[in-house]
This record gives C-alpha cells, sequence and structure tokens, in this order.
C-alpha cells in the first residue's frame, strides 16, 4: 500500500538543496497499525506536503514490543532512505500512545502495546543515526492543530478526539500541557453516568460507547454512532436516550476545563465529529447551561484530520534540523 | 490596629541604600477587608519581611467600587510613606478577587466588588507614580505558594484554598495558567451532588457549606464545619455524612485536575486545611478510587497562612523594580 505522489516529492531535488534538507520521515504509531510518510518542507492544514504515505501493521510482541517497534521504524526508515534517493531525511519523528515522557523520551506505559519505560530517543538516535523526536500521539495531533490548524492564535484550548474512545490535549495560555506525560486523559476523568453512578467520559460519551450502549438497550447490534444519532432523528426513544447521555457526558467535561482553565475553544475531531450540528449544537447549549459567571468556549472542528499525529511529529522533527538547515532561522 | 514591629524594618537604613529600594508596599483587596503590608526584601516562607500589617474595611460603593478602592489605597500608601520615611517604596502589589486580566491591569469583573472592566493598574500607576503590580488574590497567593511555599520544586500543582468558599490556583509544567483571568474557578465547577444531581464544588465541599447543610440537616445552627467534623467523631450520623459529602466532592475535583492536567501535588489551605488528617486521609483516598492508570497526587498543606495573597502580591511587585536596584540581577 505504496500512495506515494510523485508531484508531491519536490522535483530534481538533491541531496544538498536546503529544500530536501529539511525532508523528515514521521511515524505515528498505534495499537493496530502504523502509519509513515515523508514530509518535505514546512507542514500546512492541506497536508499537501505530505507523500508517500503508508500503512503497516504495528508488530507486537507483549513486553518486547518497544524493541520490535523500533526495529520496524528502523527497517522502514531505510527503505524510505533507499527508495526517496533524492531526499535527504534529516530527521525522524515518532509518536505513540499511552502515556509518554517527551523530554526524556520514554515510552512510560502502554496498556494496548505493552511496554513501559522503553527509551524509544535513545534507541531509535543510535540505531537511526538521525535526530528523532519523540511524543505521544493526541498530543502531537493536538501540537499540530494548535499550530497550524483548527485553534492557531488561540491560547486557552480544549482538543477532544472522540473515537473508539476519547483522547484529549490542552493549551493554557499557549503552551500545550505536558503533565509529564500524564495530561490530556481527559477521557478516563470521571462524569456523572446516567445510572446515578460515576463513569470515565469515553464510555458514555465516545463513538465506540454510542454504539455499545445503543446495542445494549435496543437489544441488536448496530454498526456505528452514526446510525444511532439516524435512529434519534427518527424517533428511536432509545437512541435519543444514547446520544443525549454522550452529549451530556461530553458538556460535564468540557465544563470542567472551562471552569478551571478558562478554555476559550474546543476543537472537535474523530469520527463522532463528523455529527455537524447534531453534535455542536447540543453540546454548546449543555456547556452553557453548566456555566455561570465563566467564559462560554467556542466549539470548532479539527481541520487536520486523520494524519494530524504525522503531521504534528513532522513539526516537531523539524525543530531539530530547523536551526541547521535555514541560515534565517540559524540567530533564532 | 498597627502591628508594626521595628526589628523587621530595615535599622538604620537610608531612602538611597539598596536593601531599602527594595521595599513593596503589597494591598490584598478582599469583600469585607483590605490588608496592607510592607515588605522588605525577598518574601520567605515564614513571612518574616512582612511588617507593619493593618487591616482597613474595603470602601465599596457598588459599580464605583474601583475608584473608592483606589483612592483608598493612594490615601493608605501616602500614610506609609509618611510613616517610614527611612524606607523607600519602590513599588506597590495589589491583589482583588474576581475576573482579573493580569496582563492588562483590569478587575473584569467581581460579584461581591461590583466593578466591571476597571482599569486599576493605570489609575494607580499614575495617582501613586509608582510601578503597579496588579493580579488576581488567589492567583497570587498560589504564586507564592509555588515560589516560596509549599509547592517549591513541584510543576502540576493544584491549589485549594477551602473556607467559605473554594478558590484554586493551578500550575502546569512549572506555569501559574491565567486563562485570561477565567482560570482557577474549580469552586464553581461541577460535582455530583449527593440528591443525585449537580451542584458546584464549593456548595458541597467548603467549609462555609459543611456548616450550612449540617444546620439545615439537623435542624440547628452550627458555629463552623470543625464542629461538625467533632460531631462526626462523636457518632452523629448527619454530621459524617456532610462531612463525607465534602470529602467525596473534593476528591471529584482533584480527581478532575489529576486526569486532565496530571496534577502531582494538591495544596490545601484555608480554614477547611485545619481538620488534617481527617481531611487529609480520607480525601486522598477518595482520589486513588477515582483514579486508573494516572499518577497520585500528593497532598501538602498551604504553608504561607493567611498572609499568602500579600506576599504574592509583593513576590510579583518586586518583579517590577529588581532589574532597576539590583545590580546583580539587571543584566538579566
Amino acid at each position: 500500500m505504496n500512495s506515494s505522489t510523485p508531484g508531491q516529492v519536490l522535483p530534481g531535488a538533491t541531496s544538498t538543496a536546503p529544500e530536501t534538507a529539511g525532508a523528515v520521515l514521521a511515524f505515528d504509531v498505534g495499537g493496530t497499525d502504523m502509519k509513515v510518510g515523508i514530509i518535505c518542507g514546512e507542514p500546512t492544514a492541506d497536508g499537501a506536503q505530505l507523500s508517500d504515505l503508508q500503512r503497516h501493521p504495528t508488530p507486537l510482541d507483549g513486553e518486547r514490543s518497544g524493541d520490535t517497534v523500533c526495529a520496524r521504524i528502523v527497517e522502514l526508515t531505510r527503505d524510505y532512505q533507499a527508495r526517496h534517493p533524492e531526499l535527504a531525511i534529516s530527521a525522524v519523528g515518532v509518536t505513540v500512545p499511552g502515556i509518554v515522557d517527551e523530554v526524556n523520551g520514554v515510552g512510560v506505559f502502554s496498556a494496548n502495546l505493552g511496554w513501559r519505560d522503553y527509551p524509544f530517543t535513545a534507541t531509535l538516535t543510535e540505531a537511526l543515526g538521525l535526530p528523532v523526536a519523540f511524543g505521544h500521539d493526541v498530543s502531537m495531533a493536538g501540537e499540530a492543530e494548535f499550530r497550524i490548524g483548527a485553534a492557531v492564535g488561540k491560547r486557552d484550548v480544549l482538543i477532544l478526539v472522540i473515537g473508539t474512545g476519547i483522547a484529549g490535549a490542552v493549551l493554557c495560555d499557549g503552551s500545550r500541557v505536558a503533565g509529564d506525560g500524564y495530561a490530556g486523559e481527559i477521557g478516563h476523568a470521571m462524569v456523572p453516568a446516567p445510572d446515578g453512578g460515576l463513569a470515565i467520559l469515553e464510555s458514555i460519551g465516545s463513538a465506540g460507547a454510542i454504539a455499545r450502549r445503543y446495542a445494549e438497550a435496543a437489544g441488536q447490534p448496530v454498526d456505528g454512532a452514526r446510525t444511532v444519532l439516524a435512529r434519534a432523528g427518527a424517533g428511536d426513544a432509545a437512541a435519543r436516550q444514547v446520544w443525549d447521555d454522550a452529549v451530556n457526558a461530553l458538556a460535564f467535561s468540557v465544563a470542567q476545563c472551562v471552569s478551571i482553565l478558562g478554555t476559550e475553544t474546543v476543537v472537535l475531531g474523530g469520527g463522532l465529529s463528523m455529527a455537524g450540528p447534531a453534535l455542536f449544537e447540543p453540546l454548546a447549549a449543555r456547556v452553557d447551561a453548566l456555566l455561570s459567571f465563566h467564559r462560554r468556549p467556542q466549539f470548532v472542528h479539527a481541520v487536520l484530520g486523520e494524519n494530524a499525529g504525522l503531521i504534528g511529529s513532522a513539526l516537531k522533527a523539524r525543530t531539530l534540523i530547523e536551526p541547521a538547515t535555514d541560515p534565517a532561522k540559524a540567530s533564532l
């Protein structure tokens, strides 16, 4: 599966031209697949600089998955270098899920991938002989939305990526919050549950939860949250209840951020955000009802799509090479 | 009420000596009283640099309270200057409650004090002819705990000041979050209420709420949360329930911060924190139960006490004068 578009690779470039010295290879390692692509030049929101995008199975090996993933990243990097001799790949960006210590380049913990305290940056830097930018997948996607996407110019932002689960990234006073890798786990923050108890946000508010909860209520499987929304629109009371529960749970968590952090912009991404006004309008109304003197956040769509993590990874990787390759920025 | 301690004022200093050029006058304006005191030199956690501490009624005049408060601050500054000719007051620090735009020096809104968009820094700077540091009362108290108090060296901190109400301050990645003045309003964040609905944190978790809710449940007034705690310890079921409700509400909000921000340290101040282990131990246990893979925060006592706001205000005021008065720092 090679989606390389030759026209997106700078034509006629040589390995000594400044333009191609800015090429980075970005990896977004997920629980099932890992995506990889080349980014030539400064990324823009349309992703035009992304080329030769590929998707490969993530090689899982329990607690040794750090080693197997790194070995696969090295192998794929050699492939890309061999296939694109016209490009000088100057740095590699890698994002992974879980708890990530960006400062020390360590994958602290991933329930799905199995590693604990795996030294990604050190391992890959030594094996590749290239600078390596290592980060958390959703944090890097958030960084991309902050820098070139939906939240450009905003200082107090919550990004929610709502799909099978819910992941978040938080910008406060113009800086992304890392919390030593523990920030952004809003999908696992508690919300009041419809049964009167407490539940984690993603067990009520995610697209996956909407499908699951409706299937349980209706006694039949559905193919996704989109179908639940359609049935709610057609007058299905169980579907309406499940959808409203999701909106209430999401609104509760958004209102927490507004109260604690003064969040001014909420960026919604992931599959559920495709619901558009059916999500955005009741969510804004419910958040409004949960606030008093606080300012009201603006709700906007994520713009970078499913490659946001790759683009964010590339943005971070470019910070490792820019001073050396761009004379205009070298003095900054 | 003049608690001046001559020994705390640098003896024999003159207005041209560098030591006394570092003297600042700090005001902490509350809904009932305003506190004012001189701070000579770099503040330390024991407050030893604070002298001539006074308390005066806050002059309230509805929407014009910004003007009346500023006029009183100018009057008191002239008094202090006249009474301490040996000190050169080099800057003034002022903290107020409500929504505060620190960057532009504006009191955006205060429900208790009445102003809207009042330009404190501009008004006071012109009237006093001195640099003025303006900030939010609890944020400045938090800043003081971060810089010289209970949270020194910590990077991800929540401060809760629990008294009649609940106020908060948040440190993320080593920086205090301002959110354009809207951050820290955790006392007005929603929590699950004991009746199954939602309520704001301070309506369940504050010392004021504990006394009020117990009085309602028992049908008799109590003199404060301390008495409710004593009755809970003596087997009073209603007192026990109200206390547990408060702990649960506080734990819920703390766990939100841990999930969203990776909070590593929780500093508890205000009257309720004096309950000690009766508060800290069940609170830590309840927070632990609300978390899964997240790291667990450490709970510590605030150390700066009721003058934390004054000390924080002085710390901020000193940033306005240090470069000019300290040759060693002027080149920074």
